[in-house]
């Protein structure tokens, strides 16, 4: 369950959940949905392209109340996609409802739902137990321009971690969190945890400016312990670049 | 074989196959069928989706003698998929004559059944083996209203888990049973048996209103040794919300 | 090679090899062959389906005289297909040809090959060391109705097992085959040699009218040692009903 | 790279490369390439296809003097393909010329490529450090009818095998040599070298009349040593019969 | 971050960054994106194909500036693939930017990215801890014609790899390098690093006239420990044959 706290805390982890006036104790649940287009879309006309590309917009407008709405270019850089969009609400059904009714409209026809997956935010597992570095870890502000490059990464454990214990899983998280304090101002990490929602046990988006500073946090993140835990560490990784709807929906259209 | 008693338990598992007269001591089989639509479906006139629709409908409505029918919306939580039905009949082939027809109507020529899995409701196996531990569960009861979400995780065990001994599998059900007690109230939980009719040697499915509670069980679930047993836990997973086969149709239609 | 007494003991086996005159010392060949129908057929006109579905009617009779053919209804409860054939010859050409004529029928010009694999008929390898066993399995006959179900699973084994010797393997094949003998009565079972032929090493057809019976069949034969060098059992489990395949063309064309 | 020697050997392992003028000491590059037919080939008109087929038919005779093919039906026996091609040349750009030429034929535009693997032809590793048995090979003759069976096997193995020694590794493939003595009469053999041309590192071909001898061949080879460092044998099985292209256009075309 | 210095040891490495003017200190994007052609695209009229190729070209020359493009002519060799783009610029939103405008040229309306991956180039990790082997990969030089052939292959190593001291990489990377000498003359070789970025951790491609050495070159690097620690080497190995865009577009417009 989220609190305030948790939520302030989060708000210093610097993926922001804007426009949304979130209820302090509710959780919040992300979906990540990854689309590509239809091989005949490209030759429908460009009239009925822009007209499906305009109720797809209205559409995204309709839900700004209750879903936050994150857009992700991905076609060029992550296979067999267009884009994804990232839906974040109160009520897992809500992200549902915007996709059931994307699909309805004129550009909605036209993209297939290639992957999705869903979790959910809750508060910290391990790092109340490393009061030191969390301390660290919330001084850590990202810095300069709004980062362009987003990465969505499922993370699988095996049963092998969860079957530690806690102690040691604490211990393990705390090699982990100690490499990512030096990348806090040039890479955005958010956490979802996705145990019974998906196949994933979490999900996790980066976003940066710094692909090379980036590269080499998720390297310095193999070289603990707590990776020979993990089964599955993207398949698939989701690179895109960070783009408003409307400014997808003008790529698809033109 | 189903007795009278085991399905008096199975109500109190709170999962209930209503409106067909079940003779008491006949096995139920389960079918789990995921469809997607084809992509020209939403182009189609809007008349021919509606009578496919009224076709589809009257389908279900005709067989609802013999086989129990549960909708499930999965478009958008659930990758490559529109909605899944869950069949119950005293007969597989019931179930299948079911599906057989349904992709004759209108709507089921245009649809593709992209994932179908079946097994049967037995009587408890390890459950017996430790009656404290079973009373308190007849005792557990969902609580609230019904549930909007469901989940449905297939589950293989490796020839490890089937080779030890009956009472080293009955000690770690016993593990994996005790941490399910404090979410009885907010998840509902069915079971069936699929080793032979399936890649796969458990179904189980999930109905519940907190799917935070859903992911603390299923976290609690990979913490006892029995989870280091499996080889296949999920893949798919397949999530979506409750809806009513006519809701279905008309989500379809729209 | 497969010798006449050796054909005798495959009729106590229970599943026919029924219409064809088989030379005594031929080998047999099995091919399972698994379709689904294309997407575009159902909205085919259905003078059309008809004329398909009489031109793959007339062409399987027309081989009868060296092929023999059953068939089985998958739709609904085997993934991605409609129908499995299942083709026995004394030579795997004929198996072929059949299926390339009927590649060019009406009704052959709409279906997929989505999957098909291929095993010889050989004699026992181990039975022969554990006689008291064989005859028991020689005296357990099927009895009651004829079958309505089959499953067809194909099996293969790791390096370690066939790197055993001779009498490991016979050991365990004994218990393998000990807790078959009390489902002699109500489970048919067919077995096909696989290696090299395929990916496979064995597939294995079990035809049934007791689906519970079956699943308890599995799972003892899961319980044994010889289970843990599968490294592969089903994947993919096809599992249909019995039909003719003039029953199986009637529910195409309808 | 080969020599006039190692030719001839290869020529005593029977199967042949013949009609091209091959350079002494060129090596020979193999690739085989596995075709499936569009949905839609079947319902062009007849003339159209006939059209396509007399394309395809020319396009290989114009390459003869660079390019030998060997051609396989595989439509029946392999999962979604219709045939395979067989091309030798000493320059691996040959090959890709041929495929490539092909596509832009009226039956090529109909076809999707759905497997393609080279190797290349070199002299034997291992073999000479056994000198007797190699005696033995090279006095082992295919004899009967040309074969019509062929079977295509990639092998990969794991890095612990490369990472043996040299003399470990000649002592397990001596016995893998031994059991294929007794099978010289009855099936052909050709390996060929991937390594880093594709993900395999081996891939093997037979050819046989007598398909039992050919399953109790590979079972031998399952029982040594060496194959516990398999970690692909297969994946895919190709099994086809032995056609000309003029032939397998033809079944194409009818 | 490449320096100056790394910039000339690429340069020693083989494979040139052409025609566009690199910023000294920036890093360099690489991205390996394999198309396929739809299958309507051979049945267009040759207009149409002819105006969509045109395009196509024009929109490569206008990122002349920016992105440096090699291309790859997989069609034969690389299993549902037609050809390979490799884009080099400064910032990875560039290459996605000329893939983007691609897909809207006429020819890019009718083909499918069906595999992208990305890296970067850093400077070298492990070789400056053996300065005697680096001082000769640094005068190992291609000789002779131009190459022909091209292969890509990415690796992943597995967490127990990261998870060694540096000193145990270095001593393995060292064994790696050393059987590479003999071959700095007929085989170019070029690194990227994409952990983060993509499920491999490297990206390699080789260029060589020599496919046997090349597959020796291979073997020899499965023969040294560092290969144990692989869990992904290929998968895809994309092969092909180097070619200019012009040609490429020439060979699909044909």
């Amino acid at each position: 369950m989220r609190t305030l706290a948790s939520l302030l805390f989060f708000a210093a982890m610097n993926i922001g959940l804007s426009s949304v006036c979130w209820a302090a104790d509710a959780p919040i649940f992300g979906t990540f949905a990854l689309f590509g287009v239809h091989e005949d879309w490209g030759d429908m006309p460009l009239e009925e392209r822009q007209k499906g590309g305009q109720e797809a917009k209205a559409l995204l407008e309709s839900f700004s109340k209750q879903v936050t709405v994150d857009g992700y270019w991905t076609y060029g850089l992550t296979t067999d996609s267009h884009f994804m969009l990232r839906l974040h609400s109160a009520d897992l059904q809500a992200n549902q409802q915007l996709l059931t009714q994307l699909r309805g409209s004129g550009l909605g026809r036209h993209v297939d739902l290639v992957y999705t997956i869903s979790g959910v935010i809750k508060g910290l597992n391990y790092a109340p137990d490393f009061p030191d570095l969390l301390e660290k870890l919330k001084m850590g502000k990202y810095e300069g321009e709004p980062p362009q490059y987003a990465i969505m990464i499922p993370i699988r454990k095996n049963a092998a971690w969860w079957n530690l214990s806690k102690e040691d899983r604490v211990a393990m998280m705390k090699e982990h969190t100690l490499p990512t304090l030096s990348y806090l101002k040039s890479v955005k990490r958010k956490l979802y945890h996705a145990t019974g929602l998906s196949d994933a046990d979490f999900l996790t988006i980066f976003e940066t400016n710094n692909l090379v500073d980036f590269n080499n946090l998720v390297i310095a993140l193999r070289m603990v312990r707590e990776d020979t835990f993990n089964v599955q560490l993207g398949e698939p990784t989701v690179i895109g670049t960070i783009k408003s709807w409307n400014d997808i929906v003008d790529l698809l259209v033109k």
